[in-house]
């Protein structure tokens, strides 16, 4: 079972996890204060292997911004981290600070020393990205240029770190054509080549993380750094076994139309007897995944590195839902009454088209996915229900149109955009 | 002739240009200080149509950070434009601000109320953006950002504006198949789309065009903006017809290892008895063009502009060199005894690949090109000559290193990674 890992620090133990063998691993994780960052943390950290967190509580801040809150309370980071200790038995070794600020980024990771990082650090919000030009222009500095330090910081301290990074399955846009894991053989005038699988993001966001693919691919062609990114579909879920195990652990549950996801939305609208939501004809089809999914996804990018000077890309969701679909299901497992409301497509997009996505590199290295159930759904719902009374019904509806963004919007009081 | 022109603004007058008809445009050129964009905005103004020039005099700048400098000397802007309106009688209207400054940009753009804007103002050097970390940043938050901002300028005070923008063919790298012109159409499972076309770009400027690129296409998706890229081959050369018209209207001669491009750099080399320097074998085939060429495909971008909405590329450049053959021309061209010199390849780059890249679009536009004679090499070699007592020998030799470039590299005297 050592076969194949290169990292010198890395030996073989037993851990008492389900009797598995496992490697227990020095992972930082990047932006894990956040919605999947601290899950994924946990879940590591309960897998036996050593974990640091950096987060700059970017995210906590734009709640402030929007007026916005996750439904379900969240804790300080360092109360966290206190309870996980309480609990586990495990530490968590917190770093606060930006990837934007080179010089923290460079001494946490020399203070770490990390096998791999598992960059979740950015703006993750399309329609924050697409508020007004600032908006855009943070979004783009803020993910490339702390993607950019890191690249450096590893190149510098230790190019045996592999970079496993968040992408995102809306880089690839909706193309006409099987949507492939990164690359794609093109025969072209009868000469092949096998070449990157072309981009038609959808927002100033994905178009960061398309930048980013782009620069970290060519790190580790010219520095022959080691980079898995994972173009990771829409997570839906909010529990997982470890935050589970106390409410302090919980993680983010977000409803608004800026951060919350189709999924996480439509619970909470269906739980506090909102219509639901749907953009147009809801059409829309896209990849998605359980939150526990992702921690494994992550965990196995981790566990089976990629090789010096490889830059590999999985295709990380389970199934694909249009958003109609979703909401339908929610409808149909709600205990409460639900209405579908379609509303203007504050997007540009296609409401209608092909997608066929393949992902068949995480299920070789062993991914089993939970895929959507009923009691997910259902799950989703109470959670929300049992939280109702902290609804801001204000930020629920999207304020962010693709058409009508504008230079400067000011925001004041959650009123973006409008 | 006033068919498929879509501006309202743009009327049909007889010009004493040749005897040819023309439409005079109001035209903003963005660095129309620089290189490429002094003798573009000379051109465009010769030709009749009303100019203004934004630049921030960033690329001087750079000449003070590198400790190096045109072989020709260059008067200040303002002494350009006052011998201009002198030799030719035309006005030439400066705006003195930087694109990252989006009020300035909003300011001067509805002060000029262009028609087309010409978009050279970004950093355009691969060995310093390859600096260190800090140059990397540098290179695209500078290039990204002030194109966001253009966008956005545009899209609020007039969408109907042609954004024209210099890319460059370094954005698709050496691929094993042709390389089309922005777009590929991909038969992939039986279904076919036509994709934009894979880019593998080798340094982080070339990065920063890919993502200008992506954020292009996405603002005429979702804003109905027009915008033309041109993917740049490699610029030979630095008379044209207006520049000759009086010294004071010179453009810049860069000879050194950062901003000297191959064939510049190689005719300073030998007018001062300096060895040719190739990096590696040579076998590096790149796509390359006459100055000349460059002035008249764009006012030919500008002149034929892109429909609302539409994203469209050239691929700008008349013939493919390699780096040996040119050395080769030049040794043989040369009044000079000159030495070829191979040293170690300061990038990460294949010295002998596949290149086979088409243009159709702008000759079927009606481009003429000037194809690479040996009088265009003497003319450089002799031009060198004229000021050979200006050049700075230490600053020739490639001093950036794509493998050993570091984090933060303090540059005093034009030590530059050194």
């Amino acid at each position: 079972m050592c076969e194949g890992r290169t990292s010198p620090r890395t030996t073989c133990v037993a851990s008492d996890n389900d009797k598995e063998i496992i490697f227990p691993m020095r992972i930082l994780v990047l932006g894990g204060d956040g919605y999947l960052g601290w899950p994924t943390a946990l879940h590591l950290s309960a897998h036996g292997h050593d974990i640091g967190i950096i987060d700059s509580f970017a995210r906590r801040n734009y709640d402030y911004e929007m007026g916005a809150n996750s439904l379900v309370p969240i804790r300080q980071m360092q109360r966290r981290v206190a309870t996980w200790k309480e609990v586990s038995g495990h530490t968590i070794q917190p770093f606060i600070g930006d990837l934007t600020d080179s010089e923290f980024l460079e001494l946490s990771l020399r203070d770490f020393g990390p096998e791999a990082v598992v960059h979740f650090a950015e703006q993750r919000s399309a329609p924050y990205s697409m508020i007004d030009r600032k908006h855009a222009v943070y979004t783009q500095v803020n993910n490339v240029v702390g993607t950019l330090n890191l690249l450096y910081a590893i190149k510098d301290i230790d190019p045996s770190i592999h970079l496993v990074k968040l992408g995102t399955m809306g880089e690839y846009g909706a193309p006409n054509i099987d949507i492939e894991e990164g690359f794609i053989e093109i025969t072209h005038k009868g000469r092949t080549d096998v070449l990157p699988y072309p981009k038609q993001p959808n927002s100033f966001y994905h178009l960061s993380k398309v930048h980013d693919s782009h620069n970290i691919q060519f790190a580790c062609r010219i520095w022959g750094l080691r980079s898995t990114d994972l173009n990771q579909g829409i997570v839906y879920g909010q529990r997982t076994p470890e935050t589970d195990l106390h409410p302090d652990l919980s993680t983010r549950f977000d409803y608004d139309g800026v951060f919350g996801t189709v999924l996480n939305r439509f619970a909470v609208q269906a739980a506090v007897g909102y219509p639901l939501t749907v953009y147009g004809k809801g059409g829309q089809t896209r990849a998605m995944l359980d939150i526990r999914d992702t921690l494994a996804c992550v965990e196995l990018a981790c566990t089976n590195a990629a090789e010096p000077g490889e830059f590999r890309v999985f295709n990380q969701f389970t199934e694909s839902f249009s958003v109609k679909d979703l909401a339908e299901r929610v409808a149909r497992v709600s205990p409460f009454e639900v209405e579908i409301d379609s509303i203007p497509n504050p997007r540009v997009e296609s409401e209608d088209h092909y997608y066929n996505a393949v992902t068949t590199k995480l299920p070789s290295l062993g991914l089993k996915p939970h895929l959507l159930s009923d009691d997910t759904v259902l799950h989703l719902v109470e959670t929300a229900r049992e939280h109702k009374d902290r609804v801001n019904f204000e930020a629920i509806r999207p304020t962010v149109n693709w058409r009508s963004t504008h230079s400067d919007v000011s925001i004041a009081g959650g009123a973006v955009g409008s």
